[in-house]
């Protein structure tokens, strides 16, 4: 008799499969639930209506490749047992658990000081206080300190099960074709050494067009210039909502966890703000969106009526900083227009860095194993491809104003 | 100089190209970007996660199957003028301009009489008036009075391209592969003949290939277990709060449109309550099932934590319909465990049909055009497999209960 | 230090990964790599340009989804000892191995009186003879008398991983979306009960898509008018060399094995006979056909000129048999033109059945288990649109003639 | 009534649409059927077993893709005549007719000092003396002296149709992601300047995964060690073939034109030359190399053996080129081995240089418009990576050895 087995469609890999009793306890859990409510790319969408996919449906397809990377491993007679492989998985699972509201997008914003990694680390926490401790071996994989680091490279690393499937199922969602990589050759390829997650030589040119892809998904999709405005407007929505906040202005209040981090959080994020925030997801967000749409602020009124009825604020990409004079100017204009302050301008008319921090390409220690087995670093292998790729500089200067 | 234009990146299709000034305008219309938040399939996504596409970009795929259903129609040197080109692409662009929170899954329960084709109608008439009559020559064709009958058919008919549109899309976000069709290959048979669209003889196959399809994505998807399961509950949630609704009770209010349907409403769709209408989305449903699910009420709270966290009732189908001593039985079970009254338990256990005239399965009225001329409705043709799958009964008996 | 692998990309599947000796040593065997040069689908790239795979590369499918299937049933805990998974891998390699040029459209006209599966039998004999006897576990399951029965349904039967492949790969170098199946989700549906091989209850709709798919595929594609009539010119050509062969015609020799079958076989197929057949692929028809396309035979010329230039003979397909009379007045008026007898016309003009039994529709018992333990033919389930594609006629008559 | 219409089924596009006489009478001219005897990729199958498609089918492809691209310019209001576009489509589906056995592979070594463009040219001016002239304007265009260049660049430029479908169509049937184009958006990104083809500057990212995509299946696809390998065996029997003539070794001939350019030919390309040439495919050479495995030389029988059974030589890639003295002594190993002659041992071990010509990336003027109506040269923006694609070195040293 087999143990219980769920398979799962997945359009980007063709099925899931589920069979181990934490496995199912994860999933069943509401704080893993609550990811079916976040997006993936948050407002992407705006420009690629197909990219609507979740949290939930990314770490199902993480935890897909995992399965894929560890048969491998364990091919390739590499020690795993099967609590590590059980660990493993359920760490790959949870690895975005600590989301939050549109995810990257009003990281650090809604949220004050909180990382998402830090939040995951502390809802993992507490689901394995509830689930007796049956997590531990998946924490102490995630927090680094686990002797076989490989397993957390797998998860979190240059070449985890992360960016491929984020990667692929982005590209896939959006239906960009120069996101595809070759996933399951670049799994086919991984291989421990001395303890380390590496790639063999002959997978040298799977890794470049990896590398490439992320670049260029980065450059047309991620940082897209109307996705880059609506992410920006969502954060300016509750910068201006934290500064017009009123206890009595019933209008700004949502009725849900949201008006607790608008107003009362105090930084702590003890039990009772865990709780609030793995109560809340996109949807209080676009609620909170809908209702301050009618609100009399103008500044506010406008950005969300721009997120909803895609009325998004026209966005500029320059190699260097936007002058402060230039920005002043466009604000003074638009605080005529208006008849706001600059002060309030500056919500519609603002510039910043359009960073690619949040993906990961500053430290792309990838090794390589060559068959007479020396390890060296793929910045160090002579192909100028991939020591071009990891060296351009992907910093750009945005500046954003109201049409 | 050619006219501004307009692409988007579809995953099904490739790429749409919007070009008309009409078409942009009623793309930017707030009624329209209301479609980004209604998913096409409801709660399919709680059993298929990818499929969590809007009807916005359903809209989208309908309208570039439309413009290639033009250009094939006049290759085959049917008369289009420029105007009723137009016209036929705004007229599919808005053909579900009438759905509410949830499409089908609530039609019916949440505005009740309201069927979503007339509400697309009257939605439509509203934004004509805005737009200076410009929608006049898509409304005459969408109501089937204009002289043309064939362009009406291409947005609601057999072989519409409604149909094809969301056969492909479903089967591709859901990742079930029964459901994929030859549309292309569809579009390049249509003929139309004495003012009707037909099929060329030689496209037999393919629609063939279009009714299974359809029936097996009927069976295997729409009307899955759990998703029926979802969607009734989704139904007997509104069916609870209209029941216990009571305006001093705070926590079943919104603070949305949602409270209007759910109380006030007169059953009258005047243009107040139509711009409610056009106000809800399904984020206000999910906000108001979130908020419902802490009522202290044991039937709604079940059945709303029952959506948030996937913990659906138990559903079963039978060829026949579910006897009334059973349902009793167990209701009256449940109504022991949870401590309610049968008519309380009645909210989660119940039985229905599952039929699917949502799906239009019921008149396959599909004309042939034969090369020496002659006209035969496909039923006719000697070929048993659509004979029977045009024959095939399609309604089946759930029950639904508490696990 | 893991056993040597190695991975081929395939279109279809992806990867697949080959990794035992005995494998290797079939695969690098010269009468395996015959099947690089037949066609799988004969003349059918003369209608889909794409159908240009090989057996070869079918037979690596084939292969790829037995793996899939043998950890599947491993599993689902059915007892498969590595020498028997070893075996039916080895023995799904080798199932086409006795196809000879062209495959089935020359299947009973080139080698007068052999079957390609006896022919497969002989050819892995003796291939089990230079392998010391390491293809005998291969044999035995292949010959049928194996005691596990699964292991040849696996092979050959209704659910067998050949078919899978055949309509999948078929489908994918064609382009024709009607043959797409969920091969995937079949294999995890598959079950053994009693040593049978059967599907699981909840595999009824893929069976049903396969089912159809299937006759899709016959129809659409396998008995194509056009690619039907190549074939049959095909048989046609060696029907016509045999007739007026002549040990002095220097120009019907084509200084290869076809020269002992056209002439001296006399039905044994001994050692030195297998070999000549082992020697033999498309290469040397399609050499023949354009040596013989410049042969004075007006008729022998005709149908080589037709096969190399692709101008086919009209192929018409009827429900009822081709009247004697019809034929013998076509053929009257192709003589008088052409100035040959009416036996030469008979080359030119003829008729048949078009029959499906080299794709073995005839014979559908697969075995339905059901989740209370009931085995049921699938044929019984209450499915009228199964019941309705296995009673199908699938019979037709054609007549081909010179346009 | 519309014209006569044909569509074909393709895997990559979905369809291709003929609709004009003079395609249709390209079509079926046996010097164009010809090339569904050609394989695009020449041995490339040997390591890619779907990479079996034709140079027929390719120029279907290339076809195809000129008639969006044809769509796209005449939207854009570029002045195109109905006679140029039929001649711009006429050409594109002739660029590769003059392609003999093994394409690249065989190119300069069996026809000593015929370049395929030179062939192609000859060949088209004999196929328009037999259609009446009516290719005069193809062979205009094609000799790239019409007054509107754009017309040549579009069948043979940096961004020409001719690569946009070899590199889609090889990744297609190798399954190799890595060549994965976005063909579909580069076409929608063309534009005509000053009479010249370009592309907008909002193109630039497609172009530069096109050039890298071409870079990669360069490197991993085209010039795979035993592709390599297999083509340069092939060069070696033909030279092999040629050094042993002799017109009494009957074991030598072949019966077909292959005879002729073996012995007979003097390096003119008359009238009588060309029809041979127009008769020979991959059919004679494949047939020749069955023949020549059973020849008494030992070289030619190695070598033949090799390419039939799959038994490479071993192939390495190096920086630098092979030191002649390393050469030598594994050549006196060989002939010891095989008891042949240094001489012949050169036929077995032979270094060269693995350069990228044939692919023309050596020539990369792509001229961006901008927006404001500057045109640059590509390698000129500001894209590092563009630009290191570019000037990335593509030389690489191969040697060949007798395992």
């Amino acid at each position: 008799m087999p143990p219980k087995r769920k398979i799962i469609n997945d359009p980007v890999y063709g099925f899931i499969t589920l069979n181990h009793p934490l496995i199912f306890d994860i999933l069943s859990h509401p704080y893993y639930q609550r990811l079916r409510r976040i997006h993936q790319m948050a407002l992407a969408q705006l420009v690629y209506p197909g990219a609507v996919h979740t949290r939930l449906h990314h770490s199902l397809g993480a935890y897909h490749l995992m399965c894929n990377a560890v048969i491998e491993l364990k091919y390739k007679d590499v020690d795993i047992t099967p609590e590590e492989e059980t660990a493993v998985k359920a760490a790959i699972l949870l690895h975005d658990i600590g989301h939050g509201p549109f995810s990257h997008a009003l990281e650090h914003s809604l949220v004050a000081g909180a990382h998402h990694e830090e939040l995951s680390m502390q809802i993992i926490h507490e689901m394995n206080r509830q689930l007796d401790g049956r997590l531990q071996l998946a924490l102490d994989i995630f927090t680094g300190n686990y002797h076989k680091p490989f397993l957390y490279q797998l998860i979190s690393g240059q070449l985890d099960v992360d960016r491929m499937d984020y990667l692929s199922r982005d590209s896939f969602f959006t239906g960009v074709s120069e996101g595809v990589i070759g996933y399951d050759r670049i799994l086919k390829m991984l291989v421990v050494h001395n303890g380390q997650l590496m790639i063999e030589e002959k997978g040298i040119y799977s890794v470049e067009k990896f590398l490439i892809a992320r670049r260029q998904m980065y450059w047309q999709v991620y940082l897209h210039k109307a996705v880059l405005a609506a992410e920006k407007m969502l954060v300016k929505i509750i910068e201006r909502v934290k500064t017009i906040y009123n206890t009595n202005d019933i209008q700004l209040q949502t009725n849900c966890a949201l008006d607790y981090f608008l107003n009362g959080f105090n930084g702590v994020m003890n039990k009772a703000a865990l709780d609030m925030f793995c109560s809340m997801d996109d949807t209080d967000m676009m609620f909170a969106i809908k209702r301050w749409s009618k609100h009399p602020d103008v500044v506010l009124q406008t950005l969300c009526d721009g997120i909803l009825n895609r009325r998004l604020l026209k966005c500029q990409l320059h190699d260097e900083p936007i002058d402060e004079g230039t920005l002043h100017a466009i604000r003074q204009k638009v605080a005529g227009q208006l008849g706001i302050s600059i002060e309030e301008a500056a919500f519609l008319v603002f510039s910043g860095e359009a960073v690619n921090t949040i993906y990961k390409m500053d430290d792309e220690h990838i090794n390589v194993l060559f068959k007479d087995g020396q390890v060296k670093n793929i910045a160090q292998v002579y192909n100028p491809l991939i020591h071009q790729t990891l060296s351009t500089p992907v910093k750009k200067f945005y500046i954003c104003q109201l049409k």
